[in-house]
């Protein structure tokens, strides 16, 4: 099945899933988000198509979100995010946090996130003024930006 | 083409995409944001083909994140988030900042978000700990949860 691309759209929003909106993309992610990984340990994580599992990492890796490492004392390499790969940490915590709270295991949290040197659990992503208080859905606005033109 | 679930992973992330994940979802949601929209609205402004905005659509009231509301004066009725919904509000700025940063229009930025009250613009969402400081992705550890287990 071919899909329309979001490419054309001149949207932020459509422009960031034309990359990670794939089904199974941003559960690759996840798995890269805790240290390299190699293809067959994602193939066995996510129980996942090799074909697919193949175009998805190739898709990411021409995308610069992941980067090839090899692997100390072996011809095998590892899976790792770059910079614009780590920056998606904010957008998928956001859906971790969302499926917690709507879609619960009965038996509680199915991973705390801590902030590693502490061992506090990190806060919910939220939306925040400049001065740093959370913004509800309703007190923020939007004005066409000078992108947005033809 | 049918697709695997992912409604059997013990995963939040998983179960987010298995409800926000299908192509076009979230590109619905980011117009209903802005005030309830309806029908022909949301099928104008996404150049989306009518079956599958009714679809998506028809799933988002099934699952609580869009709920109908009548029109005034009228036997029409437009789609509003609900609490469910509007708490996709910080993934969805976060994967709009994203695109923004990696996939820029060479103008500038696309939409501005500003704080309603003062115009001022909103910050990049960011994962924070407990007492408020930016975490950066190699600051932050996982355990397991309770919800983890069989």
């Amino acid at each position: 099945m071919k899909h329309k691309s979001f490419q054309h759209m001149n949207c932020s929003l459509a422009q960031a899933l034309e990359v990670v909106g794939e089904r199974w993309t941003l559960l690759v992610l996840r798995d890269a988000f805790f240290g390299p990984r190699r293809f067959n340990q994602l193939q066995e994580s996510l129980g996942i198509p090799r074909n697919i599992l193949a175009r998805r990492l190739n898709r990411l890796v021409e995308e610069g979100i992941l980067e090839k490492q090899s692997v100390s004392n072996s011809k095998r390499f590892a899976y790792a995010l770059t910079r614009k790969g780590l920056d998606l940490q904010p957008a998928i915590m956001a859906l971790v946090q969302w499926g917690d709270t709507y879609k619960p295991s009965p038996k509680g949290p199915r991973l705390i996130f801590t902030e590693r040197e502490t061992g506090e659990p990190i806060q919910p992503v939220k939306v925040r003024s400049t001065d740093g208080r959370v913004l509800a859905p309703n007190q923020i606005g939007v004005v066409p930006g000078p992108g947005l033109g033809k």
